[in-house]
């Protein structure tokens, strides 16, 4: 189907793996189990050094026709890096220098294979602060971007969108094009980055971007508060961020999950009382300043019904406490089929959940749930056992269709990928989605780049 | 050329001005004196009441092949609402209401006719803010968006896309299509919404926002701090940001221009010292958070050789200081060819000041600026001498080369509109160019929507 060779001759013999056992890792990448798709028999993983290799790749692929996956960290779930077509998984893997931290701009200048954990170091080593962390810090700065990272801490300071403030990307023609800069504000013609932003990998490939990094804020202080039932909980959440406290997380829990992560991962979890808990990271202008707002923000709870609240200062605590809460998907891995990614006006969480809660009991099953409370984003774990019954697909329609009539969307966060192609026309009208399918076709004509997910 | 009983039909006859002199407000914008166009001698206005009679006016629009000129509160400075081709200029003025202050997801539901001022008075009447204030209050919300308003308040908070949740949007081929929601994470396919904003009226009309909003923070107190020189001015601003104190606004003005224009309002300026000012907006979580950022602002403003500080607390004077600030550009209306809008990377803009005032001597000239300190936005403003003199475009090129050169753009927030067609490939490649041609294509097949913008 293609020339090995001619790819081979672009970015070295050494960079190209054709050896199955050699690729398996590069096949897969963290799909929900219900949902995973098997790749392709002939594929090909290319490793090139620079964005002009990358441009090369690109100029064949068009020319010979076959299809090329971009590679970052493989931390998706949604099926967007599994090659499901015979072509090429083009991995990100080594561009991956931080080229600069400026800290008089406060920018940092990375290749789109630095990942997380590295961009965290470099930024931390420079006494600044990248604030989103969007959970596994295997993900490259490229998928970061190419996904609209969210996670926890989007309350306070947003998700990447707002942190991208140039990039280079090559487009699925081959050409280099370079978007924004070092740049606070840019209204100079359509905003070409803006559209590559949460593009998950089809209309252009992140080669570089400059990400706005800022000063360390005193703190963090994270709270956990412990309430008696979730809507007593969800309710302080609105009053928290009324207030004018403007917490860099809001995380709501389950007691119980939290109990079976932490039992899961051989330690326990530091509060004992209640059902439900907000989990509240807190930073400011200074030490007194995150006490007090801790204090208000602990004071709100109480008058809402909250029947403790834990404060842990110290890295180690805090670490502890947001190590349990990101480990939370794996407690049911084996037994999850899907985790879906809901979002709907922030207020209207705690109504849905309890839907949801109501549908799990009429399905006879639990749906586990996480939600970052203070963004109506949250996560219902659908566990295997509903595929196995057939049964899971309606649950998952049920819950998307409420979550749309509350006036949300079927992903916050976590994409569209190749995983959630039938369920997208239950939030986008027909023209939407022409357009989405005419902008593909715009940036990449003979649709060479991730040619199968749900906007093609 | 075009049937006016047809639009009649459509809007009402009492909502249709053929009268040249009734509509003479609306043939013009705030563009600058030397950049001035002629309207088309051939224009009906037309003033829909609501999407569904935009969707009529447009489709006839495809039908009969004449242009449409939406215009919002005329407060452009690029010309982009002047209908220099026979057609139809579309007020947005009837669709004026705020339909929701959403207390509980701190948002706003508004018409894109609303102006600034309405929408400020309703949010303040709900006890919170929208914290962007991008110059003129007869701006309309529409137009806000559609130039992704900038302004002094960006530093903290950011330019008005980052307040952008939702739309609805009137495509060019008559489509009514609704964009996001009260949501603050939505990754649900291409972003269409990041495409609209920012594009300047050519994708589509903004009939509707969904606009994110604050709770009312501690503050705001505003300092005037006074330099004798640029340089240890503009040398503080990083130095401010770096040290964890982010002010809501960050602006740079030289003495003479503020003693001018206080003048010129009959007034006068309450800093006497120095030749150089920093204005800077404080906000925080409470009276003392406040106090002490102006503290620690103050203190390392005088590390860098800041000669004076003047803290304004009460609303008068802080008033006083903003209004004054806010009309700077019309003491030199009269003189003024255009006003530029560079940006670049923020650390970069003293250097580029200083370059301007050496181009300023060379031409024989004073080119009086203000600068949004903290983003790297700033204003040179050319005189007409230099347009009469025939060396306006030179001096103007010049200084967009050097900013380019710097990493810099040739619009920050004024946009492109229909007098930036020239300069635009200065800062835009050719394929990036071809790609926004493209999407124009995309979304208006028939090029009825501001047919003669930069990108057509």
């Amino acid at each position: 189907m293609f020339d090995i060779s001619k790819l081979k001759s672009i970015v070295g013999e050494d960079w190209v793996v054709t050896d199955r056992q050699q690729m398996e890792s590069y096949l897969i990448d963290e799909t929900y189990t219900g949902l995973i798709m098997t790749p392709a028999d002939n594929v090909v993983v290319v490793k090139p050094a620079n964005a002009q290799e990358i441009s090369q790749v690109m100029r064949l692929a068009n020319e010979e026709g076959f299809p090329v996956y971009p590679r970052g960290g493989g931390t998706g779930v949604c099926a967007g890096a599994i090659p499901t077509r015979d072509g090429v998984v083009l991995s990100m893997e080594r561009l991956d220098k931080v080229e600069e931290i400026d800290k008089e701009n406060l920018m940092a200048v990375v290749q789109a294979g630095v990942t997380l954990s590295q961009l965290l170091q470099s930024v931390e080593s420079a006494e600044l602060l990248f604030p989103p962390h969007p959970g596994d810090e295997g993900a490259q700065v490229g998928g970061l971007i190419a996904c609209n990272a969210g996670g926890t801490r989007a309350v306070k300071y947003g998700v990447v969108r707002n942190y991208v403030k140039g990039l280079e990307v090559l487009l699925p023609t081959g050409e280099i094009v370079t978007m924004g800069g070092k740049l606070l504000k840019n209204n100079t013609g359509l905003d070409l980055m803006q559209l590559i932003i949460d593009s998950e990998g089809i209309l252009g490939i992140i080669t570089k971007a400059i990400l706005r990094l800022y000063p360390k804020f005193a703190g963090p202080a994270t709270l956990v508060i412990s309430f008696d039932d979730r809507h007593a909980a969800m309710r302080s959440v609105p009053k928290i961020l009324q207030s004018g406290v403007i917490p860099m997380a809001v995380e709501y829990v389950d007691h119980d999950l939290m109990e079976a992560t932490a039992s899961y991962l051989g330690t326990t979890w530091p509060a004992t009382k209640g059902v439900a808990h907000l989990i509240i990271i807190v930073t400011g202008t200074n030490e007194d300043d995150v006490y007090e707002q801790c204090e208000k923000i602990s004071e709100i709870c109480e008058k809402n019904g909250s029947v403790d609240t834990l404060m842990a200062e110290s890295r180690e605590e805090q670490a502890h406490i947001l190590h349990v809460r990101s480990e939370t998907s794996m407690t049911y891995k084996a037994r999850t089929a899907e985790i879906l990614d809901v979002t709907v006006p922030p207020a209207a969480i705690g109504d849905l959940m309890d839907e949801i809660d109501r549908l799990g009991a009429e399905y006879d099953t639990k749906i586990p749930m996480v939600a970052h409370a203070g963004d109506g984003n949250f996560h219902p774990h659908l566990m295997l056992e509903l595929k196995e019954r057939g049964v899971e697909k309606e649950v998952k329609r049920r819950i998307y269709a409420r979550a749309v009539e509350m006036g949300g969307v079927i992903s916050g966060e976590h994409g569209i990928g190749k995983t959630k192609l039938q369920e997208l026309e239950m939030c986008l009208d027909a023209k939407s989605l022409d357009l989405m399918r005419g902008l593909k076709h715009l940036f990449d004509p003979n649709n060479v780049l991730s040619p199968d997910s749900a906007i093609k």
